[in-house]
């Protein structure tokens, strides 16, 4: 009765303290929505910093937080960051209303989750909702994250958590069946299966709406690597009518509005490597579902290295894809794959893409060609469109007689890319090279993905497209002292200077050994 | 072995990466140490949002965060918010060398948390030290606080965190013996027992060298009702010498580097409530460590509206103070008092000074006066000062006998007040006043803390040093329809009334009831 009251009046008198007060354009980026106001004006108006309030400038109005300053706004005066005077169209004329806003329910519901209980999807809802509208704190977010990895998300809340993220963006009406999709979650140096699989599910006749991403830590995504022929940044009815037209895209998801909510979860999730399991399915599954899929195969790398190390744990991830999957009406099917070492030679942007091209071609590295028919093949037996165990020789009889090359050129020409004289060898690769050889003869025991990627990076990728590593050997291969190892391209000497240095220092490609190590006394 | 070699490698090329470049001023707070730089430069160079940088200029050097800016610095331009250059004294003039720095160890230890292991002293040092030094985000804080909160902490942490938070800042150096010190957790209205307390314990022969906050959102904290006499704010070189020769102080503790961490951990608490029971424990046993407290006493309110609701509760935390003060050097006493009601008249900084005067004066609100001289004489026998049974009425006679009253003048002439004129009416209350009389007859059940300060900071409090609430009467008073419930004091017309439209929305005062509810079909 008391608290009723109590929660009555706060709102009263926050209805009370609006503000009418004089903008000051601050032209620096605060990273959030934040305004500044005189500190001993918001002390007297019982104002403190990390307070949230509605900010309104004629017709438009934002959530934002408040920050505190002697120096950067007098008394009556408020100052806006350039991402707050950007979104209210504001300028110097007029006056800015400001009005507390009171704490959102969404905190109640990340302290019951730190409490170990369940969340409800509503509550899931809300927390989302209120991350877009940002009237929530990064720490804040922050706590719900940790609270979640600690506690774990039951099946109910992922799924909940997924459509929450979903109904932030837009989705895709493509208006054809079957949609396919494919996800990997990532971590092998090369691996470019989309720009293959792509092309081949699209001439099988199915609709493949493929939305890629670009490099974060690797030397290039498959995002980059398509950029070498065309443009990847379209708009959602652009894509739309892509795929309906010729089955499939290839597009950068960060520049469509798709599960818009996922951005921000990941900005929080990115400095800690905070990926709760829960929340790594939904972030995946919600893109899966914004484009529309309704079969998917999800790629599962294992292997020292990458993300997953144990086979235990990665089945564990599959059966949650699946399950999750089912909820959301997606049927999807998990392999998990070798991922100790690089797929395809090329490693960097124009290098891996001239190695999709190759198994386009009917050529190309043999394990990105054998990889990329698994994958097709399975996808195709997934949606009906191919009879249990022909999957694969239908892929690859699609790589063979060149439909699939045809299809990815329509693609790429749709895209705005130039493909009269496209083929393997024309895309352009960084002029200053250096071959790298080997010093001993013996067999490669191991090729390490991220020292590797590491070195691609060095030489200027993924900005240089160009740039990269291509190698000359796989594991397992015998090789004799002076048998080239691998080449090194960089678009500039100082570049390729820096790589080599970088190659120098460790040990990217690993021999066999017969002494594991020595001890004496 | 592939491991370690990475680690090396990657340390290798970021040695490398050392950039200079033009400094650009950017006028503006950011609210923590933000760099910026050019997006295309930045991406060219493998840095990215949320990098960890040492920043170089002439002699000195700060870590700060990398963020990204298309237009806010050019390529080979690094742009300088507030805060970074005012800490390197940067100007336009001559370079900045900028460096990437790895991935903070805490960072490792902040997950070890999260998994649910005990963290080491040497661990748990090293997570303070970079909270210090600017290495973590603010999520990564809250990630921290988060684990803690729900994995719990034990004695060992909690000792450990609380010697790293103590480290972070300065120490006092009284140089005299006994140090006593006391701490309340808080909500209770009126409550200004410290201010009878200092007197009476540095009357006795002892010295209390007393930090006191602001209110956040009561009307009114100890240093507010203090600073209505005298300074509140000295360094610390001066609190050592005025504690050395007149026994005691009542400063504000946000003035002093005691516990610097401490603030920071406070500001990553605040937004969620968020108040782990080791770091609450931590943050008050740091300062009692830093003043050099041997004996100290600690309140405790427990009951509705105030933070503890529950006896057991109430207990726990007790034996907790007391375990880890032991571990800490400190006697520890814990009361648990009745925190239902407010304690004494006032509520606002002069009101509550005012009945502070009045006890030191030996009259004096009836419950002030009482708990005064609890917990004065608590700690009194606590230190030895008093025998067992002896400290109530040692600390009763030192208020009746006029020896505390003295000593508060020393204390406040010390500080920089005018105590020649100084008594109970002296200090200066709001001239603009409204009494609230009672519309029945009946007994009073309960007077609401949260309700009572937020009619008394409608009325201005704490800003306004005059404003707030006089209680005209206490829980079990028998009063008649017309008696005077309470009188509203403010500083201008406009704020009073607020105050009286706050008050009419809600039941600050209860009236005990016969009938509780009605139901009917």
């Amino acid at each position: 009765m008391v608290q009723s009251s109590y929660r009555k009046v706060k709102e009263e008198v926050m209805r009370m303290r609006r503000l009418s007060l004089k903008p000051k354009l601050l032209d620096v980026m605060a990273g959030g929505l934040v305004v500044v106001l005189n500190s001993a004006y918001a002390h007297q108006n019982d104002i403190y910093t990390g307070y949230r309030v509605i900010v309104r400038y004629k017709k438009r109005q934002i959530i934002a937080m408040v920050d505190l300053s002697n120096d950067l706004a007098k008394p009556g005066e408020i100052g806006l960051f350039y991402e707050v005077h950007k979104a209210l169209g504001a300028s110097t004329h007029g006056t800015v209303e400001l009005e507390l806003t009171s704490r959102p329910q969404s905190i109640e519901y990340i302290k019951a989750k730190m409490e170990g209980k369940t969340l409800e999807a509503g509550q899931i809802r809300t927390i989302i909702n209120d991350t877009m509208d940002n009237r929530l704190a990064e720490g804040e977010l922050a706590a719900f994250m940790t609270s979640c990895y600690i506690r774990g998300m039951n099946e109910d809340e992922v799924v909940g958590l997924t459509e929450s993220i979903v109904a932030t963006g837009e989705t895709l009406k493509v208006g054809k069946s079957p949609i396919l999709d494919k996800h990997c979650i990532g971590g092998v140096a090369g691996n470019r299966t989309t720009m293959v699989m792509v092309p081949i599910v699209a001439a099988a006749g199915c609709f493949i709406p493929k939305t890629s991403s670009r490099a974060i830590t690797s030397a290039a995504g498959t995002a980059d690597a398509m950029e070498t022929l065309c443009d990847v940044s379209m708009p959602i009815h652009e894509m739309e009518k892509q795929v309906r037209s010729i089955g499939g895209c290839v597009v950068w998801g960060g520049a469509i509005n798709l599960a818009a909510a996922d951005d921000k979860l990941i900005k929080i999730r990115t400095p800690l490597s905070l990926a709760p399991k829960g929340v790594l399915l939904s972030s995946i599954l919600a893109k899966k579902k914004s484009v529309g899929a309704q079969y998917c195969v999800i790629d599962i790398p294992v292997g020292r290295g990458v993300k997953l190390n144990d086979m235990a744990e990665a089945r564990a991830l599959a059966k949650d894809f699946i399950s999750i999957g089912k909820r959301l009406g997606i049927t999807i099917e998990a392999l998990i794959t070798n991922g100790e070492d690089p797929i395809g030679n090329g490693i960097g942007p124009a290098l891996e893409c001239r190695d999709a091209l190759a198994c386009l071609e009917g050529n190309g590295p043999r394990d990105l060609r054998d990889k990329s028919c698994q994958l097709s093949g399975t996808l195709l037996e997934l949606s009906g469109k191919a009879k249990k165990g022909t999957g694969y020789s239908i892929a690859a009889s699609l790589l063979d007689n060149g439909k699939a090359l045809a299809k990815f050129k329509q693609i790429v020409e749709w895209q705005g890319g130039e493909v009269k004289k496209l083929n393997s060898h024309s895309v352009p690769i960084g002029s200053y090279h250096h071959r790298i050889t080997a010093t001993r003869s013996g067999r490669v025991s191991h090729l390490d993905n991220k020292l590797l990627a590491r070195v691609a990076r060095a030489c200027g990728a993924p900005a240089d497209k160009g740039a990269g590593v291509y190698l000359h050997m796989e594991k397992g291969d015998l090789i004799k002292a002076g048998d080239p190892l691998m080449d090194l391209y960089a678009e500039s000497e100082g570049k390729l200077d820096m790589a080599l240095r970088v190659f120098e220092k460790m040990e990217a490609v690993e021999m066999e050994k017969v002494v594991l190590d020595s001890l004496r006394e």
